[in-house]
């Protein structure tokens, strides 16, 4: 571990400090290319844009960029720890975008007193940008600041930690609920954990076909339920209206749990009481709610995901937050609606049901096979069919919902 | 015109638009790349940072990256058109940073109401970066943002319109001063012109030498003189206790005059009036304030300097904000104070002075000669000397003035 550190320190040091920078994607080698690039030719679209501002999208890189931000309260499991620190962070999910969907994205770390303050904020610099992707932030603050900016700004504005991780999750469960042969509206589902992801975990897998009576959400205090009086509002939409107060008491019979918690909060007791053929996903990181060998070693039946790279079935949000915003940019969606978050859920699901080309199987060395069922139910994250599948899928789903400025799709989109 | 017009606006547009991009400087190609850059690698940068704030200089791209921000209140000489409008100049600026000084700039357009909603959003995001460099905001707002946002970041905040026009203006006076034979204690300025960039020319030209009481600057009502009471502070600092009130008034037997107004103010009867051997830069762009042809017609004896590169003695910022943010960066300067801004007009100046090497002079086509006198007494933009003298300049005098966090340069320094 500690070498796997100073590899990471290394990484982000050496040969020059961070991990993007900015290139040029016009020539400025002549005087005659400054005079075009600056002044005095930069006035023509200057102009152009001050009389229409959707020239912005034809004469300056906003249509392709992408902005990360994040006030640093909530950083990976580390917690609020500022918003400098959480800047390699940002600059790590650009790297992502850059690399697995050619999106420009810029890191922006905002500092604040009152999530007002950051909302002001965001809303003032969101114009330079085709989109805005929020990160780390905590909860119950991100979803006020969340809904806020979608309002307030004219470019789409997505919470990853809320919305990507609940894209990735509902695929993958969709998926190994129907390997498991059970109805996802009849599924009863324990949620470990109440923060940002959970919520939005649950909520998307209610929109794909869970029942919310059926969905049992715990926080450190025990269930959810419709008694309790110290809930947020974003809490009470999940208040089971049960007796049952612990996690022994609703993992008894339950087909799936969903873990967004922290590590070792599920034993193989646990495990052993949940209904045949249950699905965990156990999404703590780096050391998930229990771990993979102790579940497999409880239950033979079970299908488990982690949100580790060293197990089968990792739960990424790579697998979708490139992708979101390639197909909203690519149409210049006004937001990121349910109906593209819903299309991008089943556009990554149905990709893991095809088979897989050898080149991304040799992405992964040890890897000799990867055939839907229980050790795949959620694609990988080096498969490169997830960029033209979903982006596909968003950009349709953002022009038949109405929200795209570009109502048609080239026919040989991203292939 | 319009073949030139369709030209900047072709580079605007294609083969992509816009002019920048994000590249990455690190690996993303496998699995352990990933891991490195993002989770779980990222949380060992994150620890560090947190644990030291300067780490953010070690890990991140944050100290080779500049911020160029922008609210569009005066965009060029076109006016207030607006944040978005303002986009395609401030990615221009960033295309000037990288080219010229391997600086990776990032625009960012704001949108605010009041100037101290603008000041709070740029503190807002200012950590994210290692410098501010302001841009096309409108006189006097531009002071009061400039000052506070100074007092508050952490970073260098530099305004480009004012401090970097200053510093090439004085840079040039200076030579074209000492080629007339003027001493710069004595000679008599007219100003035409009293927003930003004339004030802080004249400003920085008093720094340099030049008697406050031998300046006369001039706005749209005439001379600015101490029984006016229609002048906010930052004009009152040039009031002048004289009777004097028009142009004419003044001009007769000026040594210098410095336009940063509009077009065609200053005649050839103007400059007929003024003292043997004087020094006009007329900076207006396009459009001069006296076409040099009109000039040069009118006096033989006369040095003259525009803001054009069609013409000799262009007064062009770019031979100055790169190279003082480069300085600024590489020692790590917490602010950019007067003794870097001086330093940077005397290393400019002197360049003009040395003998320019043959491949200078293939950058400019039809250029033959380039030697200190009437019609080179600045250097051109491209000289790339340019970047090791005035960056060095500029960080040794950080050094020497107390705001470096890293105090001595390498021998080798962009050598």
């Amino acid at each position: 571990m500690s070498d796997f550190r100073q590899q990471a320190l290394d990484y982000h040091e050496f040969p020059v400090p961070g991990k993007t920078a900015v290139c040029l994607t016009k020539p400025a080698e002549t005087s005659m290319d400054l005079a075009l690039a600056y002044s005095p030719g930069v006035a023509e679209p200057v102009r152009e844009i001050a009389a229409n501002p959707d020239n912005a999208y034809r004469y300056t890189a906003k249509g392709n960029t992408v902005a990360v931000i994040s006030n640093g309260t909530a950083i990976l499991g580390l917690g609020n720890l500022g918003p400098l620190a959480s800047k390699p962070v940002m600059e790590g999910k650009a790297l992502l975008f850059k690399h697995f969907a050619n999106i420009d994205a810029t890191d922006i770390e905002v500092k604040h007193r009152t999530p007002e303050e950051f909302i002001n904020t965001v809303e003032a610099i969101a114009d330079t940008f085709g989109g805005i992707n929020l990160e780390d932030i905590k909860a119950p603050e991100c979803f006020e600041i969340e809904k806020a900016l979608i309002e307030r700004c004219n470019v789409p504005v997505f919470h990853d930690d809320q919305h990507g991780t609940a894209i990735v999750t509902t695929a993958g469960m969709i998926n190994a609920l129907e390997i498991q042969g059970k109805k996802i509206d009849e599924a009863i589902f324990v949620c470990m954990g109440a923060g940002a992801a959970a919520i939005a975990c649950m909520t998307m897998l209610v929109k794909c076909g869970v029942q919310r009576e059926n969905v049992y959400m715990l926080d450190r205090k025990g269930v959810i339920h419709t008694r309790r009086d110290d809930i947020n509002e974003y809490k009470a939409l999940f208040a089971n209206n049960t007796d049952k107060r612990t996690l022994q008491d609703v993992i008894k019979g339950a087909d799936a749990f969903l873990g967004l918690s922290g590590p070792d909060v599920l034993s193989a007791e646990d495990i052993a009481l949940m209904a045949d053929n249950p699905v965990v996903f156990a999404c703590s990181n780096p050391d998930p709610e229990i771990k993979p060998e102790v579940a497999h070693e409880a239950r033979q039946d079970l299908i488990m995901g982690t949100g580790r790279s060293d197990y089968p079935n990792q739960v990424n949000n790579v697998l979708c937050f490139p992708f979101i915003f390639r197909g909203a940019l690519d149409v210049r969606a006004s937001k990121i609606n349910d109906e593209m978050k819903v299309a991008a859920v089943y556009a990554i699901a149905e990709l893991a049901r095809e088979a897989v080309p050898a080149s991304v199987l040799a992405a992964y060395p040890g890897v000799t096979e990867l055939k839907f069922g229980p050790e795949y139910v959620i694609p990988k994250p080096m498969d490169p069919r997830l960029l033209p599948n979903v982006a596909r899928a968003v950009a349709q789903a953002a022009i038949d919902s109405g929200v795209a400025a570009i109502t048609s799709l080239p026919e040989n989109y991203l292939s």
